[in-house]
């Protein structure tokens, strides 16, 4: 079929081509304020589906969710030090609470009513939660205490890109506080197994799961850990972290408890978040160069049926249109009915075929005078790269919609799987080596991938990396580190296996 | 039983009652910043109840989510002047996007990175939703566009009360284009009834809808629609609103689109809301003096199952207690399992008791030892006010459950259907009688009720409203004017019947 292509294409121009596809598909579009974004309702509809999945694994593992002011008083911050270094203090600071008229311009509003502290509106809770925690908690029985938000928050962005790196963005942010560290080391871990299974079997994303080095913690944290998926162009994006954050937290905002034994103890806090940037994740590991692609998964609509109108029998093929989706909304698909959609819109049927590919709806049926006359329905596959349509007859299609749901997944994280183990080099040894895989990125600007390789964690290989972009994306669960290796940097003794990558 | 009240009780101090439920039932708290609220556990769970039916109700009317910037610029609202003139101009203002330390004192930080245009925190999102529905309208095939946003809005408020009047609130906002009038009317007269249908039948809050007269309207509105609900100390609480706004916001942000002629229109625009403020109004409605009662509809847990504990057979009491909350979870009301918790926390079973009696909890079932010999459970019901316990042959209590629970639901819509009912005044016709009903509130600070008079919609009707600190709640769609009725206030010709009253 001649496509009707995103242009420019993802090989000549990676990130233009993630901006386009973002447009096209209707997902988001910065506008309004400089770095803030509209989530469209194509957009926020797949947002809505990530978040009820990962609402109930939330809820099962124990949180409750909860919510929790929007501003933070500055002070909080002042008593958070190292935390608010950290943050880059990039934030937006509100410093009055009116408007009024410019004495000097009627027709103009201005600042009134100045606040005696300055409020910030939330990077992120740990502060404000944690005072609220400090209250609640007083003996071993209050603990855990595990809460979870679904919440906007801000951090200034100088160089905007939509979904991708926005001054307003949603995010989910679960924060627990536990009588020991194991416990609360457990939770973080628990917590990065839980987005684990959700990128990959929700979102159709391989992910890597691992500890970042020291220099890539959260502020304040002892511990951080991330899932990792690699993008069409080689590049990680970080798809979700989780944080033990060790007692600092609980120090700076005294939450403590009285112990089995009556003693007064400092309880041990962990955080976890995924963001809308998932967004952004899912359009670069599944998009080609039509538009969107979507795991039927996270689809709001897994099939759409369109009527093909010609002037002739157009009651009878709409009724059939509705007929043949009334019967798809019979069948199932991961425990719920398939999502589909009978569109009679007043449009064009070819306009609204294009739509749908671009908004990468899995199935595409069509029919017309003709497809009655013979009995059978029009079908696409956004999986087929040829986007061919073939010709299948009615009574048989409704019955193989669920396998064909169940195929277009299991092919979107295949393909995804082998581009994350194809594009992973290990065999590099040597500096000359990393500098000649991470130095000679494609003209688009797209990486090789990344490099599994053995380092010694020494200051001295930040040199490299920086000249080259290239940061260590984690250091995998699965240690694979044979015994007197060599750092892949510095040449000095391997302490352990990490990933590198350059990165979102 | 003797009882662990709320003080003070309802009719010693109506609003300080109101917040003790709110603290100890673990609804809400006013913490950290003025007039901002933490939504704690329980409360925020019957919000995402409420939430939940509702986002399906709009979803069925045919509007869909999206989701819009929460910092919208200064000019935005200089282009709407009418519209900000309304809003008392109380917002909370982004003058700054950094935060520096401080020269003069290391350990402090200061607003730094002046904004060239300052920012407003959303009050409401009229003015960005119709900048971005300007873009995307071009022709009638686009209308109507019908968009709703689950959000958090801010407005400074000098005196905050928990749940009712916070700076910071949630709601929903639905914002909807049409292109006519008529179509937008109907829309908003639309949702209004969704509205009053999720009030009656989900809170069990009976309501009364009607017009808002023109001095209440929504800035900018050519319509103003409520529902209005009568709390236990007579006062009203608006709950809901829907407005037809005409073509002003239109008009201001340019939204227009080619009609089938090829003619360029303006479109016609509503918008509506209900916020958290809902909370507040169901424990107004229902709650006691014992703390909150919640409808089964909304109620987290709508049953809890507690073992009490002597120390012998506490194995088999708490194998017992999760046999039977099994049992009870199988059962079904309002098309969805039971839910049920079984309370196995280590802690006293008097103070699980009264935490679910407080939270209002519709069913609390408690076992002990005794009861296992006996093959009993000891069953209370929220909604008596004895609150007293009913041993019930065990196999006979699960089946029994969907009808206690339907029971509780419709008991409580009774209960304030016939307050409303009561304390709605009809024969008032002068206004001594008219003073003497609002000007003699009980010593508590509570209202006899409403008012249901004719009115004149004169201007004069304002000063003794203003006295008496009354309003027109709403002028009601079943309208009862008998022909040549006099205003209750002035004595002129009355044009149409009001509902007068306190409000919140």
């Amino acid at each position: 079929m001649a496509t009707k292509g995103i242009s420019p294409t993802r090989a000549e121009d990676f990130p233009a081509w993630f901006q386009s596809v973002v447009r096209e598909a209707e997902v988001a579009e910065l506008a309004h304020v400089r770095g803030s974004m509209v989530i469209r309702p194509w957009g926020y509809a797949i947002w809505e589906l990530m978040q009820a999945e990962l609402d109930r694994e939330i809820k099962a593992s124990g949180a409750q969710n909860a919510y929790f002011p929007l501003f933070i008083p500055l002070s909080y911050f002042e008593a958070e030090a190292k935390h608010v270094q950290g943050f880059a203090k990039e934030m937006a600071v509100v410093t009055h609470h009116r408007l009024e008229e410019d004495p000097d311009d009627p027709e103009k509003l201005k600042p009134g009513g100045e606040l005696a502290e300055p409020l910030i509106v939330r990077p992120t809770s740990e502060t404000i939660i944690g005072k609220s925690f400090s209250k609640w908690i007083n003996s071993y029985r209050d603990l855990p205490l595990m809460v979870n938000q679904w919440a906007n928050v801000v951090r200034w962005e100088m160089r905007p890109r939509v979904l991708l790196r926005t001054t307003e963005f949603l995010w989910q942010e679960g924060h627990t506080a536990h009588a020991s560290e194991e416990e609360a080391r457990r939770e973080t871990e628990d917590m990065l197994e839980v987005y684990r299974r959700f990128a990959e079997s929700f979102l159709a994303m391989p992910v890597l799961t691992g500890e970042k080095p020291e220099e890539e913690r959260f502020p304040g944290a002892v511990m951080s850990l991330s899932i990792e998926a690699m993008m069409q162009d080689g590049k990680a994006l970080q798809a979700g972290t989780s944080h033990y954050l060790g007692q600092s937290f609980a120090e700076a905002a005294e939450i403590d408890f009285l112990d089995k034994e009556g003693e007064r103890q400092l309880v041990h806090t962990s955080s976890w978040g995924v963001s809308t940037r998932l967004l952004g994740a899912l359009i670069m590991s599944h998009g080609d160069d039509v538009g969107l692609r979507l795991p039927p998964t996270v689809a709001p609509q897994q099939v759409v049926v369109i009527p093909v109108l010609r002037g002739k029998d157009d009651d009878a093929v709409r009724a059939e249109v509705e007929a043949v989706a009334a019967e798809i909304r019979e069948q199932s698909f991961e425990g719920g009915p398939v999502r589909v959609l009978a569109d009679v819109r007043d449009r064009e049927a070819t306009s609204k075929r294009w739509e749908w590919i671009k908004k990468g709806v899995p199935v595409i049926v069509e029919i017309g005078p003709r497809d009655l006359d013979q009995g059978v329905v029009a079908v696409r596959r956004r999986d087929d790269e040829e986007l061919g349509m073939e010709s299948v007859p009615r009574g048989e299609f409704g019955s193989t919609v669920s396998s064909i749901l169940e195929q277009v997944q299991a092919g979107y994280f295949d393909r995804a799987s082998e581009r994350l183990s194809s594009r992973t080099a290990r065999g590099i040894e040597s500096p000359d080596e990393f500098r000649e895989w991470f130095g000679t990125d494609g003209e688009d600007g797209a990486a090789r991938g990344f490099v599994r390789a053995p380092w010694s964690e020494a200051a001295e290989s930040a040199a490299l990396l920086e000249e080259l972009k290239v940061s260590v994306r984690c250091i995998p669960f699965d240690q694979q580190l044979k015994p007197d290796s060599a750092c892949v940097l510095t040449g000095k003794p391997a302490v352990v296996e990490a990933v590198f990558g350059k990165a979102y």
